[in-house]
């Protein structure tokens, strides 16, 4: 996708006669726009764990260039396979909620068990990698033409009126390596000629929605307007908004999903108001051993200092305002799930799944064993 | 209420040959206490408009003290009647939504109508004003004694175990004279020995929770949490809420109630987990005129830079930081209103109403005709 009119992707690789790894270093978005080349594992856990990158499907795709780093850093060593494995752990520690983390760094264990030469080591690692990122690009790109219709189904119902769309959290292409899961219908219907508005939930205590969504939507010149979290229920109550859309970072085979913190209080209002609430996420985003997402999804808590602190933009750099009192503790939970009963359907690249067993089944029969 | 283990006010006389109003100017907390003397009809005004101060109650509480200074200013016009009305009108468009403030001003306007003397007007609108501030702060004082049983019912339910309770925003006694509503049974039942933990609402976009509520609490001894507000539904799904208690700007005689906007979603995610949501306000936050809060109460929209910078405490001074795109739009809606089937019962100084015309009929029926 387009920044200042240039294609990128938020991750790729640039290896000269050893490996490195580019990403957009997210924390100075909107303000600034800073790539960093990583060129170890530790640097890669790292990026990860302090958020340079985030989002569901980006994160996995990070975690697949971290094994290939981490195969480079030890492919001559006798206790390879272990090391690897401290490794994989490590990745898998960052963050425990998004699923395509495990998946991905799984899928790298797996094409890499007992390869012996070093060289092939690294070669399956990398190729392994880069097909990660394509699978990643392909799926969005997929999402975004299986979920168009929805947005097309209203602006026809509309008669051509603009179609007023809230996304919470950032589930862009920032997310991913390109186009994005909810905001791939987006960008697609957009490309049709749809005419689109787009509330933006600033989705705190990250704000990945005024800092990464706004600054997606403003790059590609899609009407957009930033919102605080408490806005939504309003908006729909006035039938200003026609479609709720966010993506997940984990769904289990009854429907539940997972996703940034507030999402389940925009879904309930959606619910009362009559509004559509869809999710848009890569089959990779479904936990197939689970199913139940209330009492079976781990909700990461992070640190408390993201809730009594917000950062931004100040005399040309990020700055942090305390907004409480400097004795008042505070929590940070970065998730929860929205139930099933809530959801009206799951986009995926393989078309739109019904929230229910039957209707996941349906889409990915090969996924169950009944 | 106390600050540093000093009982305080939110607003007070300290007259001498002139009028002289004193409030906490709430813009510094919770990181500077700082009182501001008031001497002029448009010192309160900007006070209000640029709130200073704010709260359903404090702002008819000032308003009340403004017409006061705006008496004392005019006292001897001869069109006083008109320089008046234009002062009440000023007051009255300041803050839209919560009607404690015109309610404040026509108690005022009808007190002094045909007064001939100067000396009496002033006399009278200012012992009006004190009598406004005495009544707010009853009426809190009850509230307190009225709903302080449903805390302990969950005390007792719990057999002692700490008492959860959520609130949205500021409905402590810094938006009233003294006590609050919503704060005033938590206030109490900590004072009987209740024991509490508030879940505090940071309440974006200007964190009064975080930085009112929490400061209150942390004065008072109080074990409190700042959270985003996106987190209310996740914890009331896991069993972490036994009551959500807020205050409210406007409430209609079918029950409907106008609060900090996201206090609609709360209540939503109360009604899905079984939670209790209560409402607590004096009886001057009824508008007894109308009937449908969602289509009769109107939502202030104040000024998207609100929502696109964040205010807090950097460096021993306030400052801003920009939180979104320097070129994206936002909205800022400051009020939402929650349905009366959301809320189960609204806590006011003379006992507790079901949210029906029946149930606010059998409490307040004086105000009802039929």
């Amino acid at each position: 996708m387009k920044v200042n009119g240039v294609n990128y992707r938020t991750i790729w690789l640039e290896d000269g006669s050893s490996p490195c790894v580019k990403i957009i270093d997210q924390r100075y978005l909107p303000h600034r726009f800073v790539v960093e080349p990583i060129e170890s594992f530790d640097g890669l856990l790292r990026a990860i764990s302090e958020m340079h990158l985030r989002g569901a499907g980006l994160i996995g795709v990070a975690a697949a260039f971290g094994i290939y780093l981490a195969v480079w850093e030890q492919r001559n060593l006798v206790n390879f396979q272990e090391a690897l494995e401290k490794c994989a752990l490590k990745l898998i520690k960052t963050r425990p909620t998004a699923v395509n983390l495990r998946w991905a760094v799984e899928r790298q264990l797996e094409v890499l068990a007992g390869v012996e030469n070093p060289d092939d080591r690294v070669a399956i690692a990398r190729q392994t990698a880069i097909d990660i990122a394509e699978d990643d690009a392909g799926c969005c790109r997929k999402i975004g033409l299986e979920g168009v219709g929805l947005i097309e189904d209203i602006a026809r119902n509309k008669n051509g009126g603009v179609v007023n769309i809230l996304t919470h959290c950032n589930a862009g292409w920032l997310a991913f390596t390109d186009y994005g899961s909810a905001l791939a219908p987006v960008y697609e219907a957009w490309r049709r000629g749809v005419r689109l508005h787009v509330w933006v939930d600033e989705t705190r205590p990250r704000n990945q929605g005024a800092s990464l969504t706004a600054w997606e939507l403003l790059n590609e010149g899609i009407t957009h307007t930033v919102i605080a979290d408490n806005t939504g229920g309003h908006l729909m109550q006035h039938g200003l908004v026609d479609l709720v859309l966010t993506g997940a970072d984990r769904i289990t085979t009854n429907g539940d999903a997972a996703n940034k913190i507030g999402t389940y209080l925009k879904a309930l209002a959606a619910h009362d108001n009559g509004v559509p609430f869809y999710i848009a996420a890569p089959s990779s985003t479904f936990d197939w051993s689970l199913s139940d997402g209330l009492s079976q999804i781990p909700i990461e808590q992070r640190h408390p200092d993201e809730v009594r602190y917000v950062g931004g933009w100040l005399d040309g750099r990020l700055q942090n305002v305390l907004v409480c009192p400097d004795e008042s503790p505070a929590a940070n939970f970065a998730f929860d799930v929205t139930p099933a009963r809530l959801i009206s359907g799951i986009i995926t690249e393989r078309g739109i799944c019904k929230p229910l067993p039957a209707g996941i089944k349906k889409v990915f029969p090969e996924k169950f064993n009944y």
